[in-house]
């Protein structure tokens, strides 16, 4: 049936344990010192891209790099997830992807040959090219990272920091895909989609922008669908109650994995989003045209704290009134 | 008296012999295997800064970073040195640097917090925020990089691979500075200005640029004077002779290093620019005004030599139909 198989106490534990989360001091004290006051910027920490307002026209600009450990596990994955995530953080404000340059530490040549044919691959598909870069050789361990820069009107830029109380919960999501050979945490529908669709499948945040469709949004990362709906609230500084089994999933039977282990995924192509009730239908049938999935799964509140429910259980995995709340550092990863 | 005190062929094989040029073939590669046609992107690969037309305006992207040497050399002065070369790449298009993101590797807690002072220093004194960036802790080695955004107008900008046969080349320096404490090979004027000092610096080239005074331009970079023009003739197609006694320098017996020594430093602040000779009288007073140096070195010419010559002698640098052409993939280094 697909069902979950854990307690949604364990499913909390779960969402807390990642490796972000125990980041998020570094993180946050790095950022501190490096701020400075600037008026044309918009937005930065705490949203996917920054925002930079250039007259009608927000420039947004973001960078995201892959973890060695997914580097040793398939550089040609690496090197296009490199590319996929940035594309990600522009869409999810509701951006287009204008180009990107790359940062790369390397010293294995069959390595860095997988890397740069992936990056290649998803610039080709997703009609991003890169158009320069840093070349770092001879480094004893190997990292890419990229940046991006994109471009928004800027009214029709979807933040993370504005869900609303009564706000209902979104995730879209392409379940058209596969558990990624390399990394059983990846789920991949990206490489099994054509130009064409991906592309479809990132545009739409733009309509959905435009059309002001959505109080905020995230694109779906790392910590999976409940600690991305985490960042989101932290700094929206509001709460939520989520139905667990409203979370839309593929047949994990068929899969061989648990629904625990679904939610700890990263997938390749998927948003939180927070909306008005009147605009669900759009919303979903935007999507659909896409062939992703969009469920309803809980509301946002005034709580501050992040819960999860089924039919049987409540437990609490954020109450970001204390110190266990999610890293949300948005464009400082 | 500051003479150089080696001959015009020791000069030539110094520039030559420059780290840049031995992984020219290298990162060649890796830039065709990374390309993608985008009709949007006006220039990439060769310039300072990739150019992606938005409207009117240019929008510039370009990424650098800094050296591990030197970042164990002095990690504050790396952190400088990383917003600094960044913020060169935006003005040497004739752009207005807005926003940079960084990439940072490390591990040492020490050398971190040295390396975000730097940056952050150098960010307030310019005025450029650091909007995101991505951290990878924990890494066996000192790695840091950043990406920046700039805007200039379509009409405005300075490319690298315009000189024209019978354009002067010109050489804009800062000479009011210091050989940097902690590298030999960097001549640091920038942090001994003012904010307001620096900042008109960066901005003349705005000005150079929208009043189209110029036909050419780079910043001077790791290759020095000779090697950083070589990089503009080799992609304009041309070639220069070089008067070095023309070169403007600081008092070098006062400082204690030789000509070539000089010819190879890293400047704070310098361009190399190419322009009609009814333009210098404009350009040598806006330079003035800043507190920088402009002097004509020599001229271009369809030769496709880079040569250079004193009172006594004269060698060839670059014959850039061979083989031994300088590293010139600008955006990609």
């Amino acid at each position: 049936m697909g069902e979950y198989t854990c307690s949604t106490e364990q499913i909390a534990q779960a969402v807390r344990m990642y490796d972000g989360v125990r980041r998020k001091s570094e993180i946050g004290a790095m950022v501190r010192d490096l701020r400075i006051d600037s008026h044309a910027i918009v937005a930065s920490f705490g949203e996917d891209a920054a925002v930079i307002q250039n007259g009608s026209d927000a420039l947004l600009l973001a960078a995201d790099g892959i973890w060695s450990k997914l580097m040793d596990a398939d550089p040609y994955w690496a090197g296009y997830c490199a590319v996929l995530v940035n594309i990600h953080d522009i869409a999810a404000m509701g951006g287009k992807p204008l180009a990107m340059v790359d940062v790369f530490s390397i010293s294995n040549e069959s390595i860095k040959k997988q890397v740069i044919q992936g990056m290649h691959d998803a610039s080709l598909q997703f009609g991003v090219p890169i158009v320069g870069g840093h070349l770092h050789p001879d480094t004893p361990y190997s990292v890419i990272d990229v940046a991006i820069l994109g471009i928004a009107p800027m009214n029709g830029i979807i933040y993370s920091n504005t869900a609303e109380a009564d706000d209902i919960v979104l995730v879209a999501i392409d379940l058209e895909g596969r558990i990624h050979p390399s990394c059983t945490l990846n789920w991949d529908s990206a490489t099994l989609r054509t130009a064409e669709e991906v592309r479809k499948q990132i545009s739409v945040m733009q309509e959905i922008g435009s059309r002001k469709l959505v109080s905020a949004g995230k694109d779906i990362s790392n910590p999976g669908i409940i600690g991305t709906l985490g960042m989101l609230l932290e700094v929206s500084g509001k709460g939520a109650d989520i139905n667990l089994t409203q979370i839309p999933k593929p047949d994990l039977d068929a899969l061989g994995i648990t629904f625990e282990h679904w939610l700890r995924m990263y997938p390749g192509m998927a948003f939180i989003l927070t909306a008005k009730n009147n605009n669900l239908k759009t919303i979903i049938e935007l999507f659909s045209k896409t062939g992703m999935t969009t469920k309803p799964i809980g509301t946002v509140n005034n709580s501050g704290e992040l819960r999860i429910h089924d039919d049987n259980s409540s437990s609490l995995v954020f109450d970001f009134s204390k110190n266990g709340g999610v890293m949300h550092l948005g464009t400082y990863q």
